[in-house]
């Protein structure tokens, strides 16, 4: 019997697999098993796992110090970290830290409720977010999840918020509606006037919708969204935990996509290479300014905020990201992996809307709920770990190896799809 | 100018420590300073810096896999991890895992909470908490904060919660109200008359308030109050993240100083010897029966919740600590902290409640606002990092060698207190 208590499950969850050892895309079983890491473990592997440059800086860290107390007092490894996130934009002033990457939202929120405070704007206690939209599941965060799923339980302790409707949604940046939506301008007005004067910031993931089942939302309809959003006042936050720092191809998603700088962006996950747990919260000017000039501090605080050991790691990889052709791989591979979504759509019936974009590919399927509760064990009989969403099928592999890993991908997928056709 | 926006500071901080490296007790500045760590870092560095025991639990794990998806997959290492922390009870079942300390009240929040809800008891969506509690700095967990500095300026986005208020405060074990306090049980008998049908738990802080001024609360007085929440039927969350592990010279201060098992505990801080941010959920079988009856999954995941890096210097310092003389020496020394505040308290007027327990020893200053703000800088000119808390001089040093460092800490303590002394 299990001691531990695994996330997103019950209790004496069985059929589990029992990792010994990673390395670079796959994981090793007790019982001899290599599995390719399909999900890169909850989408926080760009490097795989145990890539020397993750494990040098973490002993060169560990042999100086692991980490200190972050109040009045900073090192040469956090501020080079902070330099390299700020670098990414032009407006940001500041980078503050947390450990989970539903605390850098939290941070966000508050940042962006008590800067309005404290310009005198009393009643913005409410937020704007995306329906669909998923950005951690502490209790605040919770509060602007438009997934039943997580927050329908929890509504006693939610505040409540407010979710735009009818997004657009697209397959690819070459969809024509990626680049001319169906945005409802009048529609969103009228969202915006009965609501907006309430509200502090408008909430987004940026193009990909995580926890939604890997949904790409239109450049334009977003890009038109947030232009709405700011004509109302509102302050963007963006959740870049998923997207950002290598998975879209890019550091930014805002900028490099949508080619704005949001007033707070949260990167996790991919900042350390999903080796330690931190989470940033890069801050924009308009925003600092405003506690700088009335010298007001913000009392929020983690025992690990800026964990030096997380900080070498994430240094070391964002150099990598620097000096590398990394992001331009990922770029290059994302026409083999819509092709080989809208190839399996193409063979089979059963797969419906193939999706991708930067190292991201989905697709839905077409097949009775007992069919899709086989795809975890499937993929593990075939080498793959899947964990699909609802009904959607995808793969979020490390993104050191693409070119590689692709053609290994569409075989290891392709084995999972002939099975799972005799469900059809 | 710094980029990144330090924890509980205002922008552009100045007068800042840059730290370079940190070996055992002490840090080491860029300009040469020596400081003996005096809070240990936020409280989380029970065997100093670059304790051999953790670097070589880092570089094990780091050789195998770092960390890997813990939905529907497990591994020895945090299997290990929370079999050592059930061992620690008698009646606890299993355990979850977050990365920052708030997150892992936000579950203990949220899983007691929805237990209700599973059996049926709609409306206790409250909490009850103690006057100058501290949780954690998130939504949720500010909301059971009884300290107005840190939620004042968040209201808006608060549930509302019911606190415990009068509490009995006491300056060591040996204080009289210790063993036997002034509990009003009339009139905490009309406060759970008046709350407790609304609320689904009462969360404490067991025996240290640590945000409030580290102060000890009346072993009496909390068993009587836990006694009268468990009569009105309240599970009960305690919050061992300072306290736990060590800290106060056991492993959980609930069993081995009150004598019971919450319902909940949260763990983190010296889980990990403060390394590798993590916290743990230990949670009563009373609990997971519920979800195991419903087959229900808790729908909460961090995405490095069961991080194995963490996970292996956490089961490295549980080793030690079972295996070393360690918990004894901390209880050993606890007389020499409490005799070193008195001692000051005779010795100085402005110095007033001399209170000690285990590594924890504090004192309250009777001197003007202008005086202790110098406290940080006459530490650093003497030698050692201090951070009072309000009007409160604490020190809660590293733990793993407290024999020969309670000495210096004495003699740290009054080069800085011979030059308060002319404030007075």
């Amino acid at each position: 019997m299990l001691s531990t208590w695994l996330p997103a499950s019950i209790p004496d969850e069985t059929n589990l697999l029992n990792i010994t050892r990673a390395k670079g895309s796959y994981l090793y079983t007790v019982d001899g098993r290599e599995l390719y890491d399909g999900v890169s473990s909850w989408w926080c592997k760009p490097l795989g796992h145990c890539h020397p440059i993750v494990t040098n800086a973490l002993a060169h860290q560990a042999s100086l110090f692991e980490h200190h107390i972050p109040a009045n007092a900073t090192n040469s490894v956090i501020e080079e970290l902070s330099s390299r996130l700020l670098g990414i934009f032009t407006q940001m002033d500041k980078v503050m830290y947390a450990s989970d990457g539903s605390s850098a939202i939290e941070i966000a929120m508050k940042l962006a409720y008590e800067a309005r405070l404290l310009n005198g704007e009393q009643a913005k206690n409410h937020f704007i977010a995306l329906s669909g939209a998923y950005h951690g599941e502490t209790a605040l965060t919770l509060s602007v999840c438009g997934i039943d799923a997580y927050k329908k339980n929890y509504q006693g302790l939610l505040t409540q918020n407010f979710f735009i409707p009818n997004l657009t949604y697209v397959s690819s940046c070459d969809d024509d509606l990626w680049h001319e939506s169906d945005f409802d301008e009048a529609l969103y007005r009228e969202f915006f006037n009965l609501h907006a004067s309430k509200c502090c910031a408008l909430i987004i993931e940026p193009i990909i919708q995580g926890a939604n089942g890997l949904k790409i939302i239109s450049k334009d309809f977003l890009s038109r969204l947030i232009h709405l959003a700011r004509e109302y006042g509102l302050y963007i936050i963006a959740d870049e935990i998923m997207v950002g720092l290598g998975r879209l191809a890019c550091y930014s998603v805002c900028v490099s996509y949508l080619g704005f700088e949001p007033d707070i962006v949260c990167f996790a996950k991919n900042l350390t290479a999903g080796v330690i747990p931190m989470s940033a919260v890069v801050i924009n000017k308009k925003i600092t300014d405003i506690f700088r000039y009335y010298r007001k501090l913000f009392p929020h605080s983690h025992t690990h905020s800026c964990n030096t050991l997380g900080a070498s790691v994430a240094n070391a990889y964002l150099n990598h990201l620097a000096n590398s052709d990394m992001l331009i791989e990922i770029k290059q591979n994302e026409l083999g992996l819509l092709k080989m979504m809208q190839d399996f759509s193409n063979k089979y019936d059963f797969i419906i809307n193939p999706r991708a974009i930067g190292g991201v590919a989905a697709c839905d399927l077409n097949l009775p709920a007992s069919a899709i509760s086989q795809i975890f064990n499937l993929g593990i009989q075939c080498g793959i770990y899947l964990r699909p969403i609802n009904n959607t099928l995808y793969v979020m592999p490390p993104l050191h190896d693409l070119t590689s890993d692709v053609p290994i991908i569409k075989s290891l997928l392709t084995m999972v799809l002939e099975v799972l056709q005799k469900w059809e």
